[in-house]
């Protein structure tokens, strides 16, 4: 059994705390939050401490806050020499207090608070200061996943940044679509299909051999009229930003 | 048994043949190319003609061209008062002549030449001149499809232009995404899971309740380190233009 504490109370400390109760080779000791509250529903109050010098020993320490709180938090773990790690896709292990031994646990996913997800295909992106700590670490990510990966912290800062594309970006595009549809009264479930279906094809096609669309066609008339029809300033530079990205890109 | 000639040998042309091919309800008499090998290994070449003067009698003739040469292929249709559709996300039916009943047959997808597309989940958009003719297209897409509508033109060429967006658009920051995962020495498919994850959730939230990330977070020492660590000018400008649009965008 590994023995884990969780400090943390947000969207993807959530989730791990969840995952980690489910699972019966881990042993969530203890989750430190600031209020009981924010965890309702999700753990047992008992196991939920807001006060840093009540903190258990552990094996691992995950803190899961954001990025501009990490520092602070790791500062208050009154333990040294302990293996202490963080979930943030852009922080250096090295902003946390190098009195304990420091890592980085990475979950790679969009993680919504009303959304399941099955962490057992979730990439974990993992990374410790000492290589003696590696197998523990993993360890504990395997336990929760079948995808678990040694990334360095300038790799996992470049994950980072194509996650951003490729998924909160990628959203926002969604939103774009169901604002039209609703401005034109079309039911945007019309677009599920096609929405599916582009993510399903870079599985087996390169992003490049999928691209298809007035753009990589150079189909001026059709561009020509989708600007003309798109009202809101911000999406027209968007499409007009976006068109010329895919007409200039050097083929991958 | 619904008598089809199709013309055209695109992409979409060339999923069509395919499923219509293997629908019993159909009868596929004959295809229009240009070329006999454009549609090598998609049809018996004994069924393509590549003369309009030989086109057969049929219920329904599909155009499946590009858009500039829809009506050129309706011009030369030696027959009169038939039911000629084109499959055109963006065109209006009447840039067909109107010799002819004329109508639009579309089906909301990304067809790529090397990727099978399972046609009965493709939503068909549908569009005819005259209500009566109107059930006989509603038959052809039905047997290919379980997902047919009746949608205008405005309605149509508002969905085209979502569907450049959450498809095409999408796909290029796929791209942009494997771009940067290969310049680091990291593979892709770390991404698959999160780009699959994307795309599912908005089955369930709405893309407002889905969003998340730096941008939304208001998170601005990650924005500026991402900005900062991205080297292509349009990525940049692309990131700068997306975050801005994400934070500046009404709730739906």
């Amino acid at each position: 059994m590994i023995k884990v504490v969780l400090l943390g109370s947000g969207n993807v400390a959530s989730h791990l705390i969840k995952s980690m109760e489910d699972n019966a080779n881990i042993d969530l000791i203890q989750v430190f939050a600031r209020s009981k509250k924010s965890l309702e529903n999700v753990i047992d109050s008992n196991k939920i401490t807001t006060s840093f010098s009540d903190l258990k020993e552990a094996d691992v320490y995950v803190i899961s806050v954001s990025d501009k709180a990490i520092e602070e938090v790791s500062n208050q773990i009154p333990f040294t020499d302990k293996l202490v790690v963080h979930t943030s896709g852009t922080m250096d292990f090295r902003i946390m207090h190098p009195k304990n031994k420091r890592g980085v646990f990475y979950p790679l996913q969009t993680f919504s608070k009303n959304k399941d997800i099955n962490m057992k295909v979730v990439p974990f992106c993992l990374e410790t200061e000492n290589i003696d700590d590696f197998t523990t670490l993993e360890n504990l990510a395997k336990e929760l996943s079948n995808s678990v990966y040694k990334i360095n912290g300038e790799q996992r800062k470049s994950l980072h940044i194509s996650a951003v594309f490729v998924s909160n970006f990628v959203n926002h595009l969604y939103q774009i679509g169901n604002a039209l549809c609703e401005e034109n009264k079309v039911p945007f479930a019309i677009l599920h299909p096609l929405i599916e279906e582009t993510a399903n094809k870079i599985k087996t096609l390169s992003p490049s051999e999928a691209q298809t669309g007035p753009a990589i066609r150079h189909d001026e008339p059709t561009i020509e009229k989708h600007l003309d029809a798109l009202e809101n300033p911000i999406y027209k530079e968007l499409y007009r930003q976006l068109t010329l990205s895919i007409q200039n890109v050097k083929k991958l």
